[in-house]
């Protein structure tokens, strides 16, 4: 960026700021970790004061939640999109299961540890990560579904079948921080083997060579959170109407340069 | 107690007044969380002087990897013993699983969740989650060795078996601080089901009438940890050698009162 440009800051819209406030939030809580989530640092970020935080959240706790939020739908519209235009079900739950094991699912996975155990003790927190489980179960449901309309899958009841697949995969997320070097291969497959049994699969179908069809890999949590935002704030509307207070006071050229690069 | 029997206190030896420290850490930690478990907090409850508490304990992460070691192991000896006279294993399985989906289980999936958390900034901790987790492994992996030498279970693995049941008892605990009551059945019973999967038991044996024989039920997590204190001591040898510094300053009646009745 250069210092003409530094200078001549122009206004962002309420809409635009507060996107990029709860997305800073989200990429500080995959990154560090939901307690690092406070108007100070996340003003630090951003190179503004304080104060333009609060003015959107007036409680740290609803940025905090808000952060966890589009985190965890980034993850959800990435890994289970809604819309499945470039595949079948089974390609598209093949290729759930091959993003729920690497490296970038880490990230996640610690991140969800991090919210269920501070759901504890804060409940606007623990609101939002009910919703997250139920809307999670909810689009797993639907793709078990589709599945079975059309004849790939076969199960009673999809609803089940979804939630016992995310509980294995929440048992496997739930040692992200621990050191899981000797697990088993049927340890490593159990959320495989789980949806394969609950779905009338053949074992080894769903990690079979060519399961994700072509399907894309990539995954950047942070991105995805990213992406989230606008979607969120759309279903919770209202969140973003108040004018913005007085212009952001852009801090010196060496903080506001280290986030840009950021 | 009598206000003679408080003024007239004994000083108590140090590996007593060491488990003593343990004991009031890990009720603590079962109680509140991990975060709660400071020097202060620990001297307040024995109304002693901090001084006391940091003789034994120089660093306050050696006490809370302590809590939370003294309170798994107090869970892990307690719902699979290491001995097991009084039934077959299949009745220890099905007590194991009966006692790990009621009220005072929660309590324990908490901590977990609150030392797995915490894991991601505290090595010292990390370490002994691991090391929890590996003591889980080896003593289910035993329960079902056992099992299969008497025919009443059978599978090639039985550390693959082992590791499964504890990966699904792990993702249904990861809810603990979350709403559960929209479960289906089929959720409920998955550590069952994938223990009589990977056993080869029939649908339904784990938890029939009459499934834990006449194994007792109850379980205090708080009392489990107390009673694991000289075992893990035991097993960690030269902790409590050092002499204590000097008297402990007994607190005010009311504290002391307070204390004893908790």
């Amino acid at each position: 960026m250069s210092s003409s440009v530094q200078r001549k800051r122009i206004r962002k819209s309420p809409e635009a700021r507060r996107a990029e406030i709860v997305a800073t939030a989200a990429r500080i809580a995959l990154a560090e970790g939901l307690e690092c989530v406070t108007l100070r640092r996340v003003a630090e970020e951003l190179a503004v004061r304080p104060g333009l935080i609060s003015h959107y959240f007036p409680s740290a706790e609803d940025l905090v939640a808000e952060a966890f939020s589009v985190a965890a739908l980034g993850e959800l519209d990435t890994l289970l999109p809604a819309e499945r235009p470039d595949g079948t079900p089974a390609q598209y739950l093949a290729r759930y299961f091959a993003l729920s094991s690497g490296e970038a699912y880490d990230d996640i996975s610690r991140l969800w540890i991090n919210a269920r155990h501070l759901s504890r003790y804060r409940p606007v927190l623990r609101d939002v990560v009910t919703r997250m489980e139920l809307a999670s179960d909810d689009r797993l449901e639907e793709l078990v579904h589709d599945g079975v309309a059309r004849g790939e899958f076969r199960t009673d009841d999809a609803r089940s079948a979804a939630i016992q697949i995310l509980v294995v995969l929440d048992g496997l997320g739930a040692h992200a921080n621990s050191d899981r070097t000797d697990r088993p291969p049927a340890v490593t497959r159990l959320a495989l083997s789980t949806a394969e049994r609950a779905l009338s699969l053949p074992d080894g179908t769903l990690d079979a060579p060519g399961a994700t069809g072509s399907l894309p890999l990539a995954y950047s949590p942070a991105e995805a959170a990213e992406a989230a935002v606008p979607r969120l704030a759309a279903t919770t509307a209202a969140s973003a109407s108040a004018a913005e207070p007085t212009e952001p006071v852009a801090a010196t050229e060496s903080t506001a340069a280290r986030t840009t690069e950021a």
